[in-house]
């Protein structure tokens, strides 16, 4: 690599090293921070060069891993393999992560994304002995600029003893100038975050270290791995519909402006849809103060739809990644990336009054909302930012198809088997069934409007049922305690929710 | 009553009306909003004068209402003993009130205590006809000066198209100059809220609203009806001990500072024994910016241990009311109150750092927490602003007794029958038997503190039993659904949730 238009500080030459030096630096008992937030942006090879590593000594060893969100799938996954993750927060999103997640075999930690930084801050959470983090530039002072991400590396370095900076060539330079880089002080003595529109810089374009803490340099050369993005699909592209409805009849209710309101959408396949949806609507000039900007919102760059971005990470699935990256002027003056404090945080979401959108696993028939676990115990994801939108956005919108497992489960539920959201959260729940807007409704308002606009059609004389038998028994939110989990039991025993009675 | 050292604008003097006048411009459908938060500052002689006409006319009357809080409980009984209430938002604690609600009679919607003033300038909930709102004082210029509360009155009256004042000579008028009035603007259009310290000043002293909106002025005299505190007893004085003791930890450990960080308590009697074991402990220089400031608020500035205390509302009991406000001088610099959309902000609570402690209902072992609901289906009170202090804060508390009806309800239980506030936002859980500091453990570490810290020791076999089946079944945050509301289930069928095997 030619390091000269990306090592700007020439001081700096001499730390650059190989991975697997970088690597063994790297102690039994570290807390080890890594850049990354969904996929985007992380530590690509000082991981890979730790566990083989640790594979060849076979001595006893265990880190904590702290990262911005979920990293690159075979990265969490190596990790878990080799059983070296004692600590795992605030976020994951990887197969055997998540298996040894669930065995026991791994701490974790589920956050919600803005909380972290605080809580580092605030010295409630093992220190942090080493951070690795993925840079596209090293300027003349020594500043590290980050890539496709920002996560939480901004606090990793500030608090890390040391730095090991993976500069990566396959990261185009001009993704230099779109990082706002504002690091809130501690708490207590904190001012205002001056933060009043979507596209306004309040912060630094590097993470403004002391390069003395820069203890190596290794150079890598590869592109993001991310997860391939599912297309919209006949459910989804029916719950974009439901939803771009909705926001028309808001906007003449005079309820939002033409142009909504700032947006926010979850990760993942149906929220891509969701964005998706608005390509072919009549809304323009929209903006996004989201964590991740997906496929989708490049794809409504393009078609003029959307007139800003803000996130905290770009994760483009490989063929997009092509299309952006290789073109990334176009898109360089309409996007921000920021730390996942400021994009999550409930400061700005309150001000600014976003929209947000986020996924549900499942959803009670008075509107709580699980977003994590199957089942009641087991976890798939984590809670992600959902929970710092839902509490503080203008508008909280939940979107799931409404069955799961060819049918045999409902996602409209009487009692969800864990909570993330409670009712107070959330304004509207979205399935290809319909919409059901609960904004003004009592909890036995709210029972009626879900179960007969977004459950499956199959499900709603039971859940009727459930209620109906709920209501006699009386309360603000009726309930039939010995019966509320028993849709979940019947799956496990028979694998299906569906039966005559309960 | 001389109304002239309180109704400073002459021209206002001919819009002074009877009780009964000013009842007889509510008709049946209207939204009223009237004043009061935790059962002070309220409108008090209008409602009852409505509650007389409705009875006397014999004609199908309802109207909803809006309140900042819990008003006197008088008035909340005669509303719903006289079925005219529609719907009833954001919080209640009166027991006729309650009951309505949970028959189903009354529609409830059981808000965030900083949504409502979103909700209403988003137009998202019925629009408000009449706004009643006590005042201590009308400036020249026609702009309401508020009493004992503020709560949600600035939006009620900026919205109301017609306000009748409550001009209460009971009220002392010292208390004029020690409201903040900060009305944030609409969302996206909204700039900063610039406060950083808890006794600095953002807003105006009087809402400043066109005095022709005043319809009409009732004069009334007569104290806030309030509950009374009971005081500490051997339980709660434990409970403060031993968080007293913790914050000595926090502060030795350089987690918090030697005057902590703002607190922030709940309403009721526990949460006043909690300020109450401040006041033989060695912290000086304590803050407080919370919403209702209870008698140990006042012991506290007493005895010098508080600076300042921020709030939206002084609940006093009787005894303690004659003290204050018969010598108000002693203490009108050393308070504020504010619009409770202030003082429980998301910006606010998460710049300053609060230490939220509120109550729990019932804590599972993972630390969610139920704040509002008995069994599940009937609320209690609501969730109050606990919501927005637990997500925001940057150290969340709760506390409860480890046991509640003679120790035949376990309030350390495998899964809670509602959830109000989630893991996520809880850091801390205190018991008479004992403090969990659960940050920086996953769900299985925080099981065993808590069933260890904090449960009562007759129940920890039998949490212990439940935690341990479900680990055996594996996950995040193992359960085994067909037993995991069983305790519940057993109470309502044996009257204990005692019991050898599940």
């Amino acid at each position: 690599m030619d390091v000269t238009n990306r090592l700007f500080n020439r001081d700096l030459m001499n730390r650059i090293v190989s991975a697997e030096e970088a690597a063994s630096w790297i102690k039994d008992g570290m807390t080890v921070a890594m850049s990354g937030f969904t996929q985007a942006g992380d530590a690509k090879v000082v991981p890979y060069a730790l566990v083989e590593r640790v594979k060849r000594e076979k001595k006893p060893f265990k880190i904590n891993v702290y990262t911005g969100a979920s990293i690159n799938s075979e990265i969490d996954g190596i990790l878990a393999e080799a059983s070296i993750v004692n600590l795992r927060l605030p976020y994951q999103s990887e197969k055997r992560m998540r298996d040894s997640i669930n065995e026991g075999e791994i701490r974790y930690i589920d956050q919600h994304l803005s909380h972290t930084a605080e809580m580092i801050r605030q010295n409630a959470l093992p220190q942090i002995d080493i951070a690795i983090v993925e840079a596209v530039a090293i300027t003349e002072e020594g500043y590290i600029v980050p890539t496709t991400s920002v996560g939480n590396s901004h606090i990793f370095v500030e608090k890390a003893k040391a730095i090991i900076v993976e500069l990566n060539e396959a990261q185009p330079t001009q993704l230099m100038g779109i990082h706002d880089l504002y690091n809130p002080e501690e708490q207590g003595r904190r001012r205002p975050i001056l933060l009043t529109a979507v596209d306004q810089r309040i912060g630094a374009s590097a993470f403004m270290i002391d390069p003395d803490k820069i203890k190596g340099i290794v150079l890598t050369n590869q592109r993001d791995v991310t997860s391939k993005i599912i297309q919209p699909d006949e459910d989804t592209a029916i719950m974009a519909d439901h939803l771009v409805h909705f926001f028309c009849e808001e906007v003449k209710a005079g309820r939002l402006a033409k142009n909504l309101a700032p947006l926010q959408s979850g990760v993942g396949s149906v929220a891509n849809a969701v964005f998706h949806g608005f390509l072919k609507s009549e809304f323009t000039d929209l903006e996004v103060y989201s964590e991740v900007l997906q496929d989708a919102v490049f794809d409504l760059i393009d078609a003029g739809k959307i007139r800003f971005a803000s996130g905290c990470s770009i994760t483009l699935s490989p063929a997009k990644a092509d299309k952006v990256l290789g073109n990334f002027e176009k898109y360089r003056d309409k996007l921000l990336l920021r730390p996942q404090e400021i994009s999550n945080h409930p400061e700005i979401v309150r001000r600014l009054g976003l929209i947000a959108m986020n996924t549900a696993i499942e959803v009670d028939i008075y509107g709580n909302v699980n977003s994590t676990h199957m089942f009641g115990s087991r976890i798939m994801n984590g809670i992600g930012g959902s929970g710092d939108f839902a509490r503080n956005a203008r508008l909280t919108i939940f979107v799931t198809k409404s069955t799961a497992k060819n049918g045999n489960v409902s996602c409209i539920v009487p009692f969800i088997s864990h909570v993330d959201h409670t009712e107070h959260d959330v304004d509207v729940i979205v399935t290809e069934q319909g919409l059901a807007d609960l904004r003004g409704l009592s909890p036995r308002e709210r029972a009626s409007v879900i179960i007969n606009n977004c459950a499956h059609p199959q499900y709603r004389p039971q859940l009727l049922e459930y209620y109906q038998e709920a209501v006699k028994r009386g309360g603000q939110t009726p309930h039939v305690l010995e019966k509320a989990l028993s849709w979940h039991v019947r799956y496990q025993r028979e694998g299906t929710m569906l039966g005559k009675s309960l």
